[in-house]
């Protein structure tokens, strides 16, 4: 029944094409939009803080990913969020990095205080930093975390009232209600940089038109981590080849193809 | 006798090798440093306010596109172009989003006050806005536009003394003094970022070598649709091999098969 | 011998696993990130003020590469700078563009005295520049350079107590101690934006790792133009395909075939 949603949730994408307004990174940011693109959505790029609040009444989503952040940003990422709250607009944060430096923490920990996060998204040290366990993140990159990241991550689910997720291997979607597991994808997401802010603005995307976020969050990894395999079935000679085979399955995805081929459990 | 003037423009730009200075968004701008580099130009970034001037003095023309405009970039598109005015040097700017936020429409509005803008290019709903008609912007994508965009976009040519150039699936380069569509292309070019801006890249390619803007933007159009199709020919497997296909095509275009394949129209 | 060193270098970037920081410009930085990323290093992109001390803290190495400079990147740039000079951490400085403003040959030489810099990376123009000696650079690219460059570049990196490296279709890699020259690439790597930027993230993730920096950077060159070689016979069909033939190639290099195919020459 829930994998039956994961199609429905990707025909819906592609029929309303919401428009999900990005303030992200300048290293990733191409491969964002292209996704989107390839998702069926419309991906806008707008930081300016004369624009943010604008922009966001525009969009269908909003992805605040803190990459490669600076002051002028965090700025706009605030101005920005408030106004998302204000119109029920999903907000997705990507907290990039976070546990690597104290200003990433703080600015995390900043936009979960000052905003509603409708999903936050982030590598298990991500996570593990903010939901307090002891997590190594070297630069973006997750390291090991000790302790239950399941137990802790829905806690943290329940205290900012949002959905928490956790890619990996196993992708955990956590939420204060539930729980699940998305095992699809394929190494090779790995071995290129900016697969997890891909996977935030799959998880806007689909934010934009679900019933909720998240059945949202399980139909956005299932997709990711389909398309990630139907890639590599494709046989690409190397990491960057995969990428371009990745972002051609995502575009060729069929609904009911992701319905079959999703490996979802809840826990 | 037009067409062949294509292949001539297009060996020009590989003999001249101009340099284009772009003060660009973020997102676009290595497809636009590529694109350039296969037509047979040099492309260089730079928005520092302290060196535009002087980047600009060694430039064979200037793009200026707002995809992710703030207030620092803004000042230096605004002394670079003006440097660029007195040096004769063409500006070609790509309102990106105009119409979407006020940010957007003013900043457009501003530049095309205080600077001659040799080219304007923008998709319909770009155009439209900037021309008075009713017309949707959503992002960065165009919408519905009410009205007469060739009587309106010749009319604004009239008033900025500038080509004004609509892409979409069929490309209209208007001018005070005449008019031209272009209609190679290939759908896929809607199916991934940076199509547009890169677009931008080419007009200003052409424009640093040809006689006069019209005749650099019907060139630089027909090489731009020309090279989709042949990349579509190469049969690629979705929206981003074909962005690799059609880069390749650019960096292999051949004068006389460009000068065979345009299809050109003037009205 | 010294070509043995170049696979255990590579096999030692691949263990260990070095974080590369990197301030940079926003054209070629998700290249950079992959290619840190293929050869086995962890990218990180940060140019906040607030966290730059804390980030190189974490590194390998530091890259600096003043591609798309501005005021706040280049403070930044100084303070990440100071505090690896005083952790011992390489700083691999590309001063993209230098010569093409004073804008960019200043901050060159401020970095250059303000700061201890390991390798000095730059095409013959820009190394040209810093060297005094009359060169050409039209916005980034290299051009015409009169007198004799090695020797130059030999009284350059004995004055700064840097190796400098001079890329082109040989590249020169000079100390006050020794000159080695590489002679591995090929034509495509001119042909496609970024490979200067990737190279000197090349430099960065052996400089990390060897034993000195005269070392790593032979090492990184020959593996980079090794690499090139074996995409180029995988008769891609333009230079977009070649670069991702390219960075896969990076990602499946081996140690003793970069040991055979190796191209040094001790001058």
């Amino acid at each position: 029944m829930v994998s039956n949603s994961i199609g429905q949730h990707l025909e819906k994408v592609r029929q309303i094409n919401p428009l999900i307004h990005h303030i992200t990174n300048y290293v990733s940011v191409n491969d964002c939009a292209n996704i989107a693109l390839q998702l069926g959505a419309l991906p806008v790029m707008a930081d300016a803080v004369e624009e943010v609040e604008e922009m966001v009444s525009l969009a269908g989503a909003l992805v605040l990913n803190i990459g490669t952040l600076n002051k002028r940003i965090v700025d706009s990422m605030l101005k920005a969020a408030k106004k998302a709250n204000e119109l029920s607009i999903p907000v997705i944060l990507d907290p990039v990095g976070c546990g690597a430096t104290s200003y990433r923490t703080q600015t995390t920990l900043r936009l979960l205080e000052e905003v509603r996060v409708t999903v936050l998204k982030g590598n298990a040290g991500e996570i593990g930093t903010i939901a307090g366990l002891e997590a190594e993140v070297r630069g973006v990159e997750s390291g090991n975390v000790t302790g239950d990241l399941v137990q802790a991550g829905q806690k943290l689910a329940a205290r900012l009232g949002a959905v928490v997720v956790v890619t990996g291997a196993t992708d955990l979607i956590l939420s204060p209600s539930g729980a699940a597991t998305v095992s699809n994808g394929h190494p090779f997401l790995g071995r290129i940089t900016g697969t997890g802010c891909m996977a935030a603005t799959a998880v806007a995307a689909f934010s934009a038109v679900a019933e909720d976020a998240f059945a949202a969050s399980v139909s956005a990894l299932a997709c990711f981590g389909v398309a990630a395999e139907l890639a590599a079935y494709s046989n690409p000679s190397g990491p960057l080849s995969f990428k371009t085979a990745f972002l051609d399955a995502i575009a060729a995805l069929q609904p009911d193809q992701v319905t079959n081929l999703a490996k979802i459990a809840y826990i």
